[in-house]
């Protein structure tokens, strides 16, 4: 028996099934009060040895963004042509709203994170894991605030950790746009727009990686 | 306006907030269709350019289990090593419940997964990120549902690939230990053991790395 109850229980999965990865935005800015609340959400994500490692930028000056958006859009074109057949393709989709969203954050993961061995000595990756549990937590408490978020990974991070005077040894991990949207995605956009399909849970799913449960299914690891 | 009513959203950040790295577990079995609902809540995490790059085993054999541990022991002890002057308070802490929890996952990137650019070509660890998105997602829901989760990186990850059998290419990321509880932490276990303090949201949050917007906080980065 759990001790969050039924609605909340729904709520959390609802949170989970609604969220999408936004690339259409209302200009009007989020709260500030809203906002703490997102990042207070992000800062309680689990991480490797509780070491913390997410730094969160605000971009508050509109020139700065815009050069954001040219590194963004740099590695859009970049991008494309490393598609080969699939590079028009690409191009016409929406893969971003740097310039159009109510706030825009930088995660970066802090300098200085090799002195942390708990959890990584070999696996040191797992500041980004947690890093992206942070992020995630904000994604979901952003959509149940009615926020519409998206993580764009499309940038040259040593580029932008100088363009954002960031810390030698830090890496910049995710440009976050966040905001007030129309309405979210019914489904996830590239699923809309037939660039990929959801994968069968079954081929994600296996008891043994050489003796698939269900013969139907892709082994995982083999697609 | 969020179209979550009021008690929606403060259900996603009581999740949020109680979620807590387990290392105590009952040892009562998961009822199969809560096991699929997790998986299932995994599953609609975010990724990268929409690559699903994670895999779930289920380790149902008791030896595979019992071989797991030995694996995440011998870690626990290079890892107290490694840490020095803390070794010993290291080895007292209790880092994971592999042998007690009523079920083990163990979560891998698949292979071939340079073939996926979009969102990639500068950032290739952004499958790890998604593949943490679904970590996170799976730890939100089960702790809505009343279920424990720890999720334990002490592991070499190629010795953890080979006793699984896991295909060349594939790298295992996570052991998640999951199970019914006693109680959750009331605060993180590394904070109650006084490992590790939570830092203030201030010390992570910043408009400019330079110019912190308070001088009372550290800037970013720099601790």
């Amino acid at each position: 028996m759990s001790d969050f109850s039924e609605v909340e229980i729904n709520a959390v999965y609802r949170a989970i099934s609604e969220r999408r990865d936004m690339r259409h935005f209302l200009p009007d800015p989020i709260d500030e009060a809203l906002l703490a609340r997102l990042l207070g959400a992000a800062h309680l994500a689990p991480s490797v040895g509780f070491m913390q490692p997410w730094r969160f930028l605000r971009i508050r000056d509109s020139s700065l963004r815009r050069s954001i958006h040219s590194l963004v859009e740099a590695e859009r074109v970049s991008t494309a042509r490393a598609l080969g057949e699939r590079e028009q393709e690409f191009m016409r989709l929406k893969v971003e709203g740097v310039l159009e969203c109510g706030e825009l954050l930088v995660v970066a993961l802090m300098a200085g994170r090799e002195a942390h061995v708990f959890g990584r000595r070999t696996l040191p990756e797992m500041d980004l894991a947690s890093a992206a549990c942070a992020i995630q937590n904000l994604w979901l408490a952003a959509r149940a605030e009615g926020i519409g978020m998206g993580w764009v990974s499309m940038f040259e991070p040593e580029a932008l950790r100088e363009l954002l005077k960031l810390p030698q040894g830090s890496r910049p991990i995710a440009v976050l746009c966040l905001g007030h949207v129309t309405a979210f995605y019914p489904r996830p956009m590239l699923e809309e727009q037939n660039w990929a399909r959801r994968c069968d849970l079954r081929s994600v799913v296996a008891e043994c990686w050489s003796d698939p449960q269900d013969a139907g299914a892709s082994p995982p690891g083999q697609g």
